[in-house]
């Protein structure tokens, strides 16, 4: 096979994809909405017009099949000496593609696009819960320092 | 005492009285140059141009002394069927404040502008270390439910 794994910026045609993998997952099963679109496409927009905002998609090799997804956003800040860092949201494999390494790929191109942007820091946070996910992101180098806290609102 | 605690956005001249804040943490200390504004200038600068960041400072009632710090990002995104999210970073209260309730006013400013900002979630992310903050932000309603990972690039 020598066609490669894709990653390019989402677009508008790959929702339906990206709101099934939010879905398939069990967190995201309770609270997503996957027969309604329109919530997400509103919400798509917002993102694709900020240009801090960096949603992308992974292509299966020699396909347009959509099989993995990670947004990354660039923050600036004052601390650390006015370090800008990055932040990995809404991860999320196709089921089909899990154990293939496509994770590790995944979080290796927002760990170098973190750096070609200027960051100094990545960072993410991962439901107690999913403690397959805590192993993984050690092996990749993170480390467990902080508690994530969230408040619904 | 009729003068109220003011919380506005911070200027280029609240600076020195930042970074001191910053620098003044048991973990801030070792990371921070408050000697050298030059890199945290910078830093305003790009904060300043990105209109989903709040960086805002708290000035004492009757003075224009900066005794608080926050930084608000708004993060939109797919998932919870769109939600839009913000994060909150690099909260300090300046030593004389500490215990007079400034936290608790900043975080809940925080809040309040997370809703008007349209967000549904509001998170942030503290060192495992300050187990102080962990009670502070659970008695405000968060929820210690996750696990928060760095890599420092």
């Amino acid at each position: 096979m020598n066609d490669k794994l894709t990653i390019r910026p989402a677009h508008e045609a790959d929702l339906p994809a990206m709101v099934a993998m939010l879905a398939d997952d069990p967190l995201g099963a309770a609270r997503e909405s996957p027969d309604d679109l329109t919530p997400y496409l509103t919400a798509y927009r917002r993102i694709a017009g900020d240009p801090h905002q960096h949603l992308v998609v992974a292509v299966a090799p020699g396909t347009d099949r959509v099989i993995g997804t990670l947004q990354l956003t660039v923050i600036p800040g004052l601390s650390r000496r006015g370090a800008t860092r990055t932040l990995i949201e809404a991860v999320r494999i196709h089921a089909d593609a899990r154990g293939s390494g496509l994770g590790t790929t995944l979080i290796e191109w927002a760990v170098e696009q973190s750096r070609t942007l200027g960051a100094e820091l990545v960072q993410l946070t991962s439901d107690a819960t999913r403690t397959d996910a805590h192993r993984f992101y050690e092996r990749l180098g993170f480390s467990a320092s902080h508690v994530g806290f969230k408040l619904v609102l």
